[in-house]
């Protein structure tokens, strides 16, 4: 996945439509997250074609429960916002669920059909 | 949203990320759907970058019970299947669920945030 990703991610930092967050520690990065700018149909309560899509948030375990998620959660949306952007998605793990509900993400009725029929989690 | 709908989508039918299909019946447009080809990062089980989502679809109340709906999903995941891409998605509403689980879909731990307070059904 590396060998594919990180091609893709640093054609797409150079053109703006994917950046990226990090959080150091004594030199270290603890804690990231990405956001996806997804071009995406108008629709009657949002004329402006363009989506957030949250991806690869991640804390290290050893850094966890200090807020740096929420943090990271909100400066995501918080760019967002500044873009203009009225829509902010993400696929929620079960652990991350409790913070996207308590910043006010609701789940959709996506559905999603893997062609060869892997389905993951 | 027509009227933002309609160059947006005149570009991409152009430059090939948006393609529809229509149903004629006696010369007459009686069912459509239309699939957008979005750029998503490579994942571990789709080195493809590329997915499909589904949208637009409508039959004429008219002409519903007559299996369209379901032939325009067969085509349109065919379409995706041919191109290579593995994951296909949409937002089910409550009446389309159905079709969609007999195909395959899988409902998907997605949440939205919509940015202005407005959260659409």
């Amino acid at each position: 996945m590396v060998v594919n990703f990180i091609p893709w991610v640093r054609e797409r930092l150079k053109s703006g439509t994917y950046v990226g967050w990090l959080r150091e520690e004594d030199g270290r990065v603890v804690a990231g997250g990405g956001m996806l700018l997804m071009d995406f149909p108008p629709h009657f309560l949002d004329s402006a074609a363009v989506r957030a899509y949250l991806l690869n948030f991640y804390v290290d375990p050893a850094f966890r429960g200090r807020g740096y998620a929420r943090e990271l959660l909100e400066t995501a949306v918080g760019d967002a916002r500044r873009r203009g952007i009225k829509v902010v998605s993400l696929h929620a793990s079960k652990f991350g669920r409790p913070l996207y509900e308590s910043s006010g993400f609701e789940a959709t009725s996506e559905m999603r059909l893997w062609n060869d029929g892997v389905q993951p989690d």
